[in-house]
């Protein structure tokens, strides 16, 4: 059933006894609830700071048990998903019990700090770390938020080492179709290079800008007229600070490039303005208009696609 | 019937025999289709350059007649509701047909640039011109596209003049109450500066942001990696090029201004990135996070204040 909605997935369902789960909020939590609709799992344990929220995630069947770091050594495979700032601290923690077959992946937004995290965290298991990035999120947080069919249709990005073993990396990708995502592959600079750009990068300038309105003395007044637009252009603003703090700092130099890349084109515009080079600035305007239909048509082609291999679902 | 639903009604409907619309699209149609819903006008007469435009119209029930500038001649209400560029020569057409009683307004988006190409254009007939600003649109253009209710809770800006007697300015008021909108008045310097800040500024952003995308040499894989915080960041980025480059240049200084201040706080967010420094990047999303959530708790009440006055229309 959940292998003929999905035209890339693995020939077979991999049987996976145990899978560890750190973590068990929206991206966890759908990770676990994803593998368990596909039939994919035997048993899920939940490692966590808070036991309010491990018994929570357990209530709503997103884990079996509730375990600790020493879990993971039945274990065939682990995600860790809680916040960034605490991958290294974790892999500190299991990699005592880590024992040869189990693989771990994760689910950061960022891929070379983790990485650079996990090799004297992880010592001389460093080959049974497959990083991956999840692109999918709610503005929900928590087990509750959790749901089986959030990486329908999403992209994963999965940045191997070069230590990693191709099964070890085939693993890791058959859970993520499995959950009814498509699986890519960057290099861990790549990603981080990319999602500055796309992601990092206008989080930041929302943030810019509703802070540079709030700190008016007239923002009342500006806000009051504020319109759908300013709602759809700031609507990455209303983001956690602490998540997006991490982000900025553990993708500063890739952010720091897109920020200088960005100044510089504003600065074009600014002289085309000073100009009144209407022209010109016209042309910027049109570029930047057909580039964006063309990304959005782009995008309804593959949902269409997508909607015809899964039969219309 | 359509007084009920609204809170702030004149309290009496004004009877209008004839209005003219200058640009029977999206907004003069909409306008048009309004006024008639209310039972607030007995004739609309359209005019335009394009007179398949102006048939559309008429077959849509959204005009009575088409006419020309000299139509101004027997009417109580003229709008101008075509592209701001255009604005100066349509009131140097209509002015010598303009009769002492006809009340003249725009729907341009910007309103110093208005009013200084309306005196000379209309002369001494200047506080016949109660210039306007409906804060209301959909992606779509054209007379199809046109909706009796496009008004509906939505805000009108009126710079009245000094010149303008207050009765001329209170029936473009209930024009615009008619059609469902809530009017507010500033001067048309005070407009022009707030919406640089919170709708021209953006647009800016976002076209330049996509153009910089677009311009690289791995731009597919960029777009490709692109979600749905991207998707709304730049979604205003697919507004017109030609109406966006009128806009910029025509409010330019205040755009200028704005655009900056926005400069000089994405070197500050530099800075900070620049120094690590955590906590202070922390607290200006932070601060930013929590004046969005203010802000769109205040939109929602006020949603909600609406609903209960329109008994739960």
């Amino acid at each position: 059933m959940a292998l003929s909605m999905q035209s890339s997935l693995p020939t077979s369902v991999p049987s996976l006894n145990r899978i560890v789960i750190f973590g068990v909020g929206l991206i966890g939590g759908s990770f676990a609830l994803a593998l368990k609709r596909a039939n994919a799992v035997k048993q899920v344990i939940g490692v966590g700071r808070r036991a309010e929220t491990l018994r929570r995630a357990q209530s709503l069947g997103i884990i079996d048990a509730i375990g600790d770091a020493s879990s993971v050594a039945g274990a065939d495979l682990v995600l860790i998903a809680a916040p960034v700032a605490q991958t290294e601290a974790l892999l500190r923690e299991l990699a005592p019990h880590l024992k040869a077959g189990t693989v771990v992946t994760d689910a950061g937004s960022t891929k070379s700090d983790v990485v650079q995290a996990a090799r004297p965290a992880l010592g001389d298991k460093i080959a049974q770390f497959v990083p991956g990035h999840p692109i999918a999120g709610r503005e929900q947080n928590g087990p509750e938020a959790a749901l089986s069919e959030l990486y329908q249709g999403k992209k994963v990005v999965l940045t191997a080492l070069p230590e990693n073993a191709p099964e070890s990396v085939a693993m890791v990708a058959s859970a993520w179709q499995l959950c009814g995502a498509h699986v890519h592959h960057l290099s861990a600079d790549e990603h981080d290079a990319v999602f500055a750009a796309v992601s990092h990068l206008p989080h930041l300038l929302a943030y810019a800008l509703v802070d540079d309105i709030a700190a008016r003395k007239n923002a009342d007044r500006l806000f009051q007229y504020a319109a759908s637009g300013f709602r759809d252009f700031t609507r990455i603003a209303g983001s956690s600070p602490e998540m997006w703090r991490d982000i900025s700092l553990a993708n500063r130099t890739a952010l720091l490039a897109e920020l200088d890349a960005y100044a510089a084109q504003l600065s074009s515009l600014r002289a085309l303005l000073v100009a009144a080079d209407g022209a010109a600035l016209e042309q910027v305007y049109a570029r930047a208009q057909s580039a964006r239909q063309a990304w959005i048509a782009a995008i309804e082609a593959a949902e269409q696609v997508r909607t015809y291999e899964q039969g219309g679902d």
